[in-house]
Parts: C-alpha cells; structure tokens; sequence
C-alpha cells in the first residue's frame, strides 16, 4: 500500500502529499480497498457476493473492476470515473490508468474463454481509450486518450486513433499526442 | 422484468446469474426501477420531481435517462456509466448499449422538437460511442466504440470511426472492430 | 448563482424549469456548491481537505474540478459524469462542457507548471472530448463530441476528430458535425 501511495506521489504531476492519495484518489481505493476484496470473495466462489461488493466499490469509484480481474503491482487509475476492467484482463507491474479506458471484450466468446485485454509492465493509456478484444499491449507501450485499441500493441510503441495505429516509439520526455 | 434478466444473461458473455444481475447491474436497475418511475412522474406532469428521481438514479446507477425518452422491451445498458440518453430520444426493442453511450442532441433545436436519436430494434452501440442528433439508426445495425454518429445508420450495416464510416454489414458473429 | 441558472435554462434546449436546474442539473451543484467550497479551502492552504471535498462532489456529481482550477462566470456543465478539470486549467465566462470532457495535461510536467488547458469566453466542447496540453482555445471555439485536442486553437473556429483538425468557422445556427 505504501509503494503505490509513492508510485501515485511520483507518477502523477500534481505531486499529490500523502493525505491527498489516502482521502482523494479513488483509483487508490479502488485497488487498495475495493478490488482486493472482491477478488477474495471471487476465489471463495462467492460469486454474486464478489459482484455487489464491486458494484459498491464502483458507486463509491466510478471504477468497475471485475472480481476475476488480475491486477499487477501499483496500478495508478488516475482519476478514474468510467473505468471497465474485464472479467478476463490482466494488467503487469506499475501501468498507469486514466479515467474511461476501458479493457473490455468485443461482446462474444465464451464465459470460460479470455476475452479481454492482456497488459505488460509500465503501460500507460490514455482517458477514455477503448481497448478490446484479447490482445496483448507489451511492456513501456503507450496509447493515446481516446484511442481504439482491437489488435496488438508491441513493446515500448505509441498507438493512438480511432482505429488506433503505432504512432512512434515511447521514449521517456513528452508524449507525441493524444496521451494524458 | 424476467425477461430482461434472461435477455442480459443470455447476452453477456460473462453469463451473470441470476442473483448477479439483481444485484450488481446497474444497467438492470435503471430500466426497471428508476426509468419507468420518473417516466409515470413525468406523465403525471410533475417535471421537477421526475427529473430528480431520474437524477437519483444516475447518482446510483452512472446511467442518466431524461424521464420521456422512449425504451423498449429488454435494453441492456452493460456497465453503463457515462451513459446520456436525452428527452426525445426513442429505443427499439432488445437493443444493447454500452457504458458511455451518448444518444444525444446538437445544442441546438426548439424544446418541443425531436432533437435526439431514434434506435430500431437488436441495435447494439459500443461503448462511449456518441450518438447526435434526430437520426435513425436501423434495425440489427451496430455502432463500434468511440465512434461519433451524426448521420443515419442503414438496418444491419456496422458503423465506426471518428466521424463514422459505414465498414460493413451486421452478420452473426464476431463483430469487425471496435465494438465492445 | 441566479445569472447560471438563467444560462442553463438559455442553452439548454430542453428548457427545464428553475426547480428542474435547482434539484436535477449536476453541472449547476459542481459549480455552484462543491468547486466554490473546494477553491477557498485550496486558498487557505487546506491542501487535503479541499481535495477531499473536490472528491466527495465528484461522489455526487460526477465531475471531478481540481480545487486550484479557475473557473469564470456562467460555466454550465451540462450531464457532466466523467468530466475532469485539471489543476492548472483556466476557464473564461459563458462557456458549455458537456459530460467526459477532459481539461487534462499530458502526463508530464512539473508541479507548478501550467499543464492544462485555457478556454476563452463562449467556448462549447462536446461530449467526451479530450482537450490535453497547456493550450488555448479561443473565444467562441466549438470543439466536437469525442475529439482529442492537443493544438490551439483558433478563434470562433470548430474542431472535431481524432485527431481533431478545424472543420470550419462557429457561426450561429447548427453545428457542423460531432458536437452535442
């Protein structure tokens, strides 16, 4: 819980002190609180148990994570509100998350079968990107708020627009555009 | 109300039960509790009162509904936050929408015009596609996510992009991109 | 407070009633109630406790202002969930947001930096559009639904797309495409 509260302090450029994370940041309680309790109740196979208690962590975030979800170590969901994450995502290490994205299936596929998004380690995606489908977005990859992602993003690339398309390559300093 | 339970059940790949949806669906909530109230308060002509129910509901649900837009039999609004359906909006039967979605006017219009979409039946709209203006969107048509409506969409065909092209017909199966 | 609520019931073309503005119009709490007690908490250095109140209107509103953000006159909010309005963003008089919009940086940047946008006065941005940089959009500027905004951009000019590009000059009458 203390490293996400520094990997909130250090990633987000409001530079936040400790209070501020722990009273007002939603994406804090979402992972932190919410979510780990409702994955808990999920492997107790307390399925609709599990969902209410996300669906409350939702009221109370804006962020809907399902209780199946698997969730990497200091996930930053900046801001939050509108956030999906699917019954079948998988998120690495310390990606960063902004409001609306959603990692969602492409609403077919079975209930066994993996139908959303996988992510590697320090992915960022911008508000409101729209990523679908089981596809892998690589380590240190980056897309652009907005974007709709249905195919595979490789390692360390920017992708951004509606279809999205690599864009440039994700080198530290600014973004090319489009990313928050 | 039985039949909405099994219609999300059966559309949802996640394959909710029972008590899943009752509990933990917004989208269940807003079509059979808070909509059809603020739509009786609202004939009933107490227009402050119903827009405050209906605003309550979005305080509970994420999902805002004017109380006189018109729905259909069996609307699965899945995940739903962000969702905006205006005042003259009307919607078919057994259509699906995703969180986001905004069935929406221009800014501009008189109040008594039609000013917001009008949706056939089985039409499904990806998630935070926005929706604008008094167009119709024809039977079985489908509206990719993210995408930006402003013209009508043809029965059956697929629609996607900012602003949307027309990229193919509606057939069974997996859907072409972007739709969640 | 009476000069918004005869703004919202100007622009808003379903011409709700004063007490539909007064119970209904989350825009109107936003701005009226929770950002005003937010910004004089910020000011007295209460750095936390205006954030945490930033955080409980967002519970109720939808919308997410930073207690720093200078807001002018008659800023209507119209649905408002999902919109974020960052730290260093700077808002001029009589000016319309639709729900989603994002007045974002980009991610990087120091703390004191400007990283967010500035609006001129009359400016309207349509739903769910991304407008992202310390960049200026002039007065009387449309930008459409779902555009991802990271220029300037002009006076009394109308931009839309994704990237958005400027489509036209903001006449008075109907919007070109996109806009809500």
């Amino acid at each position: 819980m203390l490293d996400l509260i520094n990997a909130i302090r250090s990633r987000d450029p409001a530079k936040p002190t400790f209070c501020e994370v722990i009273f007002a940041y939603p994406g804090f309680h979402a992972v932190v609180f919410f979510h780990p309790v409702a994955a808990g109740l999920w492997k107790m196979e307390l399925f609709a148990l599990a969902r209410l208690w996300a669906h409350i962590g939702r009221l109370f975030t804006g962020i809907e994570i399902h209780p199946q979800a698997q969730i990497g170590k200091n996930l930053f969901i900046d801001h939050g509100m509108g956030v999906v994450i699917g019954q079948t995502s998988v998120i690495g290490d310390d990606c960063t998350i902004y409001h609306g994205v959603t990692l969602g299936g492409k609403g077919n596929g079975a209930a066994g079968e993996k139908r959303h998004p996988t992510l590697g380690n320090n992915v960022v995606i911008g508000a409101y990107a729209q990523v679908l489908g089981p596809i892998s977005i690589g380590n240190g990859a980056r897309i652009g708020a907005g974007s709709i992602v249905t195919n595979d993003v490789e390692e360390n690339s920017v992708a951004a627009g509606n279809p999205a398309k690599v864009i440039g390559a994700a080198a530290s300093g600014p973004a090319p555009y489009g990313l928050l």
